[in-house]
Parts: C-alpha cells; structure tokens; sequence
C-alpha cells in the first residue's frame, strides 16, 4: 500500500501524454494529488501547484510518485539527484518504470539507511496463492475487450466513481501499474508467475459485503495472441458477476499483431460468458464501452446506438457519456 | 540444454512413485540414463546398473538427475554430500525440485569453483520474448485435458515415440519440470511470468519443415480455474493444427477443487477448437487419448469403444494400446 497524499513527479516530460500516470492520478484521485514537481523543460501540466520537494513535504505529501514515462522506461539520470533528496526529505518512492528503483545503488542505499520504502509496482510485492476456485461473497464486475488497449480501465474506474457518487459500495481494483499508481494499491497481473495468476486475483478480490462491487481492471483481450492467458486468469480468478464488453470501433487490427482481425462484440460476448459460467454460473454480460475517441459526435452516437440496437445491451463512451447506464445495469442485477 | 548421458539419483527413495521423473527418463529416454545412485534405504530401482559416482563418469556419464522428489520438494541433508561429490568429481546437476541447487551455499560455491552447470529446471534459463502470433512453418500438435493430470505428457511422449519408429519427423517439446529432465530441453511454462508465457510457446516451437511435427506437452486445463491461463497461452503460443483430447473418465472433480465437475468431452472440443483457430484456421481435434489406469480391462475397452462412437474420433488409452491410431491420425491430415 502507497502512502498518500502524493507528489506528482512530472521530471522533464516531452508533452502532456508522457505523463500518462500523473493524468490518471488527477482525474481519478486528485484527493491523493497535493502538487506537482517539475524540472526545467517539462512541457506537461496537471494543473496543480508547482512545488518544491520541501513544501510538499511541509503541506503533508508522503510519497513522490513518478508520473511520467521515458523512452524505454528507464530512470533517467537527470531525475537521480532529485529522487535522492526526496528520500533524504522523508518522501517514500512509487514508480511503475520497467528500470527498478531498487536497481540504483544510490537510491536503494538511502531508502536503506533512512528507513524509506521504494515501491516499484512492476514487481508483486506479494506471493500470491494458487487459485482454489471456491466462491467468494460479495460481487464482481470485470471489463473484458476486443483488444488491449481499448479502454477497460477507464471504464472501470469511470464505474467507480459513479458508485461511490451514488453511494454503492464500490472498490476499483487495480491489475496494472497505471491502476496501481492511481489508487495505491493492485496486483501487478502482467508481471505475475504464470501458476498464480488467477491465485493473485481472488487475493484481490476477497471475500466482501454481498452488496460491495469489486470493479476489477481487465488485462490483455481473450482473443489477443500475446496476452490471452492473462485475460483468462482474470476471468478464473475474478468469478465475476458481470462483464462489460469494452471495443474500440476504428482499430484496423489487434494492437501490434497486423494479421489479426479484431473479434465482433458477438463473439467476445459468447467466449466470455462461456468461461466466466465456469467458475460463476450467474455470470451476465451486462452493458458495454465503447471507445469513440477517433469519431465525431455524430458518428460516436451513431455507432453507440448501433451496437445498443444490434446487442440488446446498454452502450456508452463513458468519456463522453459517463458511465451511469453501465451502473444502473449493475444496479438492475 | 542439460548434458547426456545421465546418472540417475534416486536418493533415499521410499517407493517407486517417489522416483517419476527418473520413471520417466528410463521409459521414454532410456538411451539417456546409463546408470542409477541409489543410497541406503531406497526402495526404488529402475532396473538399471547400480553405479558408484566414479563408475558412472569413467561410462561417460556427464549430469547426476535428481530423479526422485522427497516431501516438499526440498534438498535433503543426506543428499548434499552425494551432490557436492558429483560436482567435484565433474558431473553437472539438474533438479526440478522445488528448492533450488543454486541456493545452496556450498553446491553453488564448488559449482563455480570447478565450472559445473546447476540447471535448476523450475527456473525458466531465457528470457522469453512477447508473442508476435505470426504463423509458423511445420506443424503442431498439442494435449489438451479435461482437467489437469490426466494423461497429457504421457500422450505426446507416446506419439512422439511412435512417429520416431516410423521414420517421421518429430520433436517433443516440453513444457513442464519432468518433461524438461526426461528430454533435456524445454520451457517450465509454470514458472514463466504472464506476459511471456505466450512467446515462451513460440519460442519453443520454432519455424520447422513442412512435414515436421512439434508434440507439445500440455499443462492445466481450460475448465480448471487455477491454471487455465497457462493452458491458454499453450494454444495461443502453440498453434495447434491438431488437438488431442485427454481425459480420465472415472475422476468425480476438478484436481484440487472440489466443488468443479469435469466438462465433457464436447465442450473440451468446442472451446478449444474456438480457441486455437483464433490462431491457427485449420486446427482440427484428431483424437482422443483416454488414461484409463482405474478401469478393469474390459470396462477400458467398452469406454474407448463408447467415447470413439460417441466423438466420431479415434480414441485410445495410449498406455494401453499405443498411441499409434493417435499417430495414423495426424498422417491422415
């Protein structure tokens, strides 16, 4: 668990989309987000106060999150020294970066010295069990798509605060490093040893109130080659109650596999509930996402009620529409 | 790549069950295994000659196989005098057990004093690569089961032992600890993280002849919640254009989950067969591979009959009647 509040480290992002994390930070938990740190060039701005290491730390922040990507994912030497003086500061540290902050030498001998956790969130910090199938009380929702990439966390986490807006029992349950970093908390699934992947999601979704939602982050795409297994384990270890189908309406073919047509929403419909069934026999499809991010209003809405009409199912771009009708289906269950 | 010929260490043994792997070894690689190191109490025997350490080197034995797991997996005290001899006296180690050669102090010093491989076949040698779904040259078949240890290994080693009396092009591709020793080479599929799983499956089954075939050992099952995921990326990884269908008819649940009923044999068809064509249009079910061990022999011979007429496929116990109509079966395609 990351401690919060965070302090939003933006370093010397290129433009706003390499600080993909910060934005998800401040849109989903601008609670947990009392400024931002930014170094000289930085070309990207969440819109909070820019602060120093010690005035964040005197306005209560508690871990500086680093909230942008490089190229190739790495720690770039021009951030070091600032990384340092946070840990001498007090600040924990939380990165999803493929480099380990507990790779450098400096970095990990300070958190050593001064008693400061390194949160790198590639790496399950847990060992998880093997899955053991048994049903857990309490409900799931799980977001399941054509293709990776489509939008599953957005949908999920647009459903949670939507639930917690109406007052539902709702938890956000995160399954990637974006996730993790925004709400302190998940299971790293992609960096998972095969044998505990579905192991690691029942651990995450335990045992709860049976009117609590656990809205569980989808990974991956049944019908994406590459990442298939992780989807399947998600929907093993899951038991959701309800799916909701996620499709990105443009994209020509599966996400970096060019020989792959993408799946009709009929079919991940079918695969889907067949395999959910099998470990949660109650299990429904129960609306579905769509992602109009490359359409104009007219053809958004025309493509929603489209799919709508042709799936019999309630469909929304929860960006431009929220995602209120996808809570009224779980309110309906 | 572990070193043949082989020693086979069958350690304190307590019973014949306890000593599978080396079983293994001697049933499918016999030419491997040129001597057994049995110590006091062991109450296995693979009918080998009973060597000394010094015996078998000077027969040219180069790996001592731990080929017996004692309760939980562990390196036994006893042991470690027999393993640190080995290494001195020049033979590489390989172990599939749980615990690892590599952390024992003394085995991983001497190994590295004297340029002695540990292979620690738990832990996957590579790093794989992510999966890129283009198609393969040669061609595969891979086990599929209604539940986990019902057959697979066995199956594919008998099929890949058929198709080499026959003069057929044919490699057994080990996924799993004790296909890897009896074999020598392979991906612990188990122990690989999700987002390689897939890629690692590729990377064992390379671009191959025409007329080549790739046996594939089959891990998990898709019915059975704990490692369904793993089972996935096998077809993704693999693509398959034959299925073999392997079941164990008397078993009343899933192993290790009580509460789950076997599926049938149709639905194993059905849900592969969607699956592995995502990958591969032309895979086809071929057969079916029934491990009848519980039953009498005419009971076996009325279940193989019933399920042949029933699936419309050859079907056989390959145990007990070879697995050659299983093999007439993949030259008919």
């Amino acid at each position: 668990m990351i401690k919060t509040p965070y302090l939003l480290f933006l370093g010397d992002a290129p433009d706003q989309l390499a600080a993909k994390v910060a934005q998800g930070i401040r849109d989903w938990r601008p609670e947990f987000a009392i400024g931002q740190y930014r170094m000289e060039g930085c070309r990207a701005d969440m819109g909070l106060p820019d602060m120093t290491l010690s005035e964040a730390r005197d306005a209560g922040a508690e871990t500086l999150v680093i909230g942008v990507a490089n190229r190739g994912g790495v720690i770039s030497p021009e951030w070091r020294h600032v990384l340092a003086e946070a840990l001498l500061l007090g600040f924990d540290l939380a990165s999803g970066l493929h480099s380990l902050l507990r790779d450098e030498p400096e970095l990990a001998a300070i958190a050593s010295a001064e008693r400061r956790l390194l949160h790198d969130v590639r790496v399950p910090p847990v060992r998880y069990p093997i899955a053991n199938g048994v049903k857990r009380s309490g409900k799931r929702c799980l977001a399941v798509g054509t293709d990776c990439s489509v939008g599953k966390m957005y949908t999920a986490l647009a459903m949670d605060a939507e639930m917690r807006t109406r007052g539902m029992k709702a938890t956000f349950r995160a399954t990637g490093q974006t996730g993790i970093l925004i709400t302190g908390d998940g299971v790293p699934l992609d960096a998972v040893i095969a044998d505990f992947m579905a192991g690691s999601i029942e651990w995450l979704t335990p045992d709860n109130d049976p009117d609590h939602w656990d809205l569980i982050e989808g990974q991956g795409s049944l019908f994406h080659a590459s990442y298939s297994g992780v989807t399947m384990a998600l929907i093993h270890g899951g038991q959701p109650d309800a799916l909701i189908l996620c499709h990105e309406p443009t994209r020509a073919h599966m996400r970096g596999l060019p020989d792959y047509a993408l799946p009709t929403l009929e079919e991940l419909r079918d695969l889907s509930l067949t395999l959910a069934r099998r470990v949660n026999p109650a299990a429904k499809v129960v609306g579905i996402s769509l992602n109009t991010h490359h359409l104009s209003d007219a053809d958004a809405a025309a493509c929603v009620a489209e799919t709508e009409a042709r799936m019999g199912l309630p469909a929304v771009d929860p960006f431009r529409h929220g995602a209120a009708r996808l809570v009224d289906a779980l309110e309906g269950m």
